[in-house]
């Protein structure tokens, strides 16, 4: 009988020892229970240091599963605001071929259409929902300083958690704000006169809006770097830090007394 | 106390006669019944004829609201054509992205998604019923000849019943090919050679489709011919002629034996 064990493969009462211990954790699945103690099989092979492999070789398993798990997680927000934008210009689209009935006649027809659209906006309302809460998860000081929408747009343009926490602040500081960005740059390449965006998508963020336009500049490169901080921590999954929340409403508070 | 009359305004025991007898007979409304009989009344402005006029006004007056809502119906055919495609590339949008999402992770709300796209997809299907019913109602010639569905897409490319009433056939036989068409045009203006397309919407009938290259342009001249005969028939709201697609299916036999 062959029995695979998380350190390697047991028959005829001996042990051939895995290469990768990680692998053969995984994997370590039998059909039957086992008809002897794989922890003395284990200390055949590892001696005093079982346990101690055992265990650091299940926290790293760990770890990686779970990392696996959350880069998955990046990548479904990406995937629902993408949708959400989708739904979003379908629903505009499909209400306007509503009003378009509408106005010639009220039919069954006419109202089953209404009632899909409205399905349709219900469901906008939960990938909404959603990505708040994966965002609360994989991005929670992102989130803290512009909130889950934005922040889901920035990882959205940015592609991957990962690349949003690699870029510095000055690409933050745009994102979104691409196109004239590169008009401007291209402008200023010919010899001409040009104003580089001072925002992008963070300029959705009240604490920019709000501010006179003099003064939007400063606060929207404050708050770029703040979310490039803030992207570091959340990658390596670093705590939720409300320093960096307050010292961006200290800084809005400031900017608007002046 | 003042009444409103199908034939004038009756005030203190008088009548105003009306100037526009449909007019007034469409809009004589009154809060409160009659204290007098109207026919009384109409005697004394008509004289004996008061029951024909009543009886020649009514039939005027039904006929133009049944026209209107007859043009009405085409108006609605067209627009149900229209949300039936931007139904469908939302459909095809939103395909994509659940198959985005589907990839990435199974979850609650990619199931509600998944389950609206289905519930998109059954409302094209009630569309469609729609769309044909109409069609059968307002143009049962051009239905029996190319079916609903073509006969419904040619009256949205004509924009009006009355419009594709007044095509001639050679129009019509390459509606929906117009691109083509005047791709042609503009280089046979240019003294260079091009093929002039032979079908447009109606290439997607199965006795046109069905037959050998060779065969296809006769085979759309004719069933453009018998098309542009029904849409004039259904304009003037003709009884269905079962010769036309008679006609027509000899000629595919006809055509198909050779």
């Amino acid at each position: 009988m062959k029995y695979n064990l998380w350190f390697g493969i047991y028959k005829d009462g001996k042990v051939r020892k895995s290469e990768n211990l990680k692998k053969s954790f995984i994997t370590a699945h039998n059909p039957e229970p086992l008809p002897f103690s794989p922890a003395d099989a284990g200390r055949e092979v590892f001696g005093d240091d079982y346990y101690g492999i055992l265990r650091k070789t299940a926290i790293e398993v760990c770890r990686e599963l779970v990392e696996k798990e959350l880069r998955r997680e990046d990548r479904y927000v990406i995937a629902l605001v993408r949708t959400l934008d989708e739904l979003n210009s379908s629903i505009n689209l499909l209400m306007e071929k509503l009003r378009d009935l509408k106005e010639i006649r009220e039919s069954e027809v006419v109202e089953v259409f209404e009632q899909r659209i409205g399905e349709l906006e219900k469901f906008k309302a939960e990938i909404e929902k959603e990505i708040e809460e994966v965002m609360r998860k994989i991005a929670p000081n992102v989130s803290e300083i512009v909130g889950e929408k934005i922040g889901a747009r920035l990882l959205e343009k940015a592609g991957s958690l990962e690349r949003l926490a690699e870029f510095p602040a000055s690409t933050i500081q745009v994102i979104g704000a691409e196109k004239s960005l590169f008009k401007a740059l291209s402008r200023i390449r010919r010899g001409k006169k040009a104003k580089v965006p001072k925002h992008g998508v963070i300029f959705q963020h009240p604490f920019i809006r709000n501010l006179p336009k003099k003064k939007r500049g400063k606060m929207a490169r404050f708050i770029a770097n703040k979310i490039a901080i803030a992207a570091r921590i959340d990658y390596f999954k670093g705590e939720l830090d409300e320093k960096l929340s307050e010292e961006v409403r200290k800084k809005y508070e400031q900017l608007s007394r002046k």
